[in-house]
């Protein structure tokens, strides 16, 4: 592949195999101004939903072009949640990019008594969340949900995921020897969870656990989290 | 104690019991004028090596002055190193801060074939671990080590430390049952390392190891090899 073309494109409703796609705006820019890319060239993207499609630029203009010549799916064989409470200050981008990169499928912000995310900017974390993509030539999109209360993010949980709340007081390790197809785990924002919504996990099946020694951020327990899920994503493998 | 007094000072040299101790300018600052905190108010410091002190404020001015009442240490029984290249943009920052959280005894930026740390703000970074210390309240300070070569680094290991190097494609998992007592992780730059540095690695006794099925920026990398550490750090404990 030449060094011009963008190694790894978002392209939401991707075509079958024999079919046209005209890129997205943003894409197309990409492609035609950052990386002055020719028609002929191949290209990869994803749909962010599992399927990877191989590309031929066909036209490269204002509007950009491309023949789909195939495609596969890649299965995503374990979920995972993250309920967040809100991070300080500019946190949040990198909360959202490093879940991206560790392939989690959806971040759902709460609305804590403490912290809410008013004012957060969702077009902004949703952008990052596809630069990662892009970045990662990840197959799944990461999801940025909208804000919700504890109450409605319970409420919204299907029924069958392990769960899990990070406390620093916890006396149990998050140590999974093997990761469930469904997990979710609440983080609490920067000034904690309350009492009363930590009962609500609590009566909800969330089990606290702790991520380490160490006093975390909001973001960094977060990221700790998903670290550690993806980490043991592909079996528990030779130790070294 | 009061919601006024800062609840974590660093204080590198810290006086024994009974003894007097001049705070350093900016710890000084940000008890006079930010917090506006009162002589015979409490506060606690650490040195950054292990000792918290508990202090009362005995002059607050220009200069603050705390009486020493008592102290103690608090013991490290693993400490782990990572060597990394340089990551992209203002991602150095943030594995500063979250190496510090995790609590990392050490990070030696490494220059490499394909990136090096040339204009990084070594004085910055260190004034970023020193804040996650008063933010996580760690008795540790992450040690930020001038940059130096991949062999200048190996060279520098005293050769009782387990060592990884993080690697996308390796076959085995980084999943150690026990934390050894000293530990080492080398991660790639933004470019990765050369085939070279890998050579170098691996002559000496660097494991290859993934972290995940994802492939993951720099600073991404080191942070989830860091929190694995520390999420191993206080043994196996009760799987929830």
């Amino acid at each position: 592949m030449p060094a011009s073309v963008p190694s790894w494109l978002y392209l939401p409703g991707i075509a079958a195999p024999g079919g046209a796609y005209t890129l997205p705006e943003d894409e197309a820019h990409y492609v035609g101004r950052v990386c002055r890319a020719k028609p002929g060239e191949p290209a990869t993207g994803t749909d962010g939903e599992g399927t990877v499609a191989d590309l031929e630029l066909t036209r490269v203009a204002r509007s950009v072009e491309v023949a789909v010549l195939g495609r596969r799916f890649v299965p995503r064989p374990c979920v995972a949640s993250v309920l967040c409470g809100t991070p300080e200050g500019s946190r949040a981008d990198w909360l959202v990019e490093k879940l991206a990169e560790l392939g989690i499928a959806r971040l759902v912000p709460l609305e804590c008594a403490r912290a809410n995310w008013r004012g957060a900017r969702l077009d902004r974390a949703r952008k990052i969340a596809v630069a990662a993509l892009r970045q990662s030539r990840n197959a799944w999109l990461l999801e940025v949900a909208e804000p919700v209360t504890v109450s409605d993010a319970i409420a919204g949980i299907s029924g069958t995921e392990a769960r899990w709340i990070a406390d620093a007081e916890a006396q149990d390790r998050w140590a999974p020897a093997v990761i469930p197809p469904a997990s979710v785990a609440a983080v609490g924002p920067a000034p904690g969870f309350t009492a009363g919504e930590r009962e609500q996990f609590a009566g909800s099946g969330f089990q606290p656990v702790r991520l380490g020694p160490a006093r975390l951020r909001t973001e960094t327990a977060a990221i700790a989290w998903a670290a550690g899920w993806t980490a043991r994503l592909d079996g528990p493998g030779p130790a070294p």
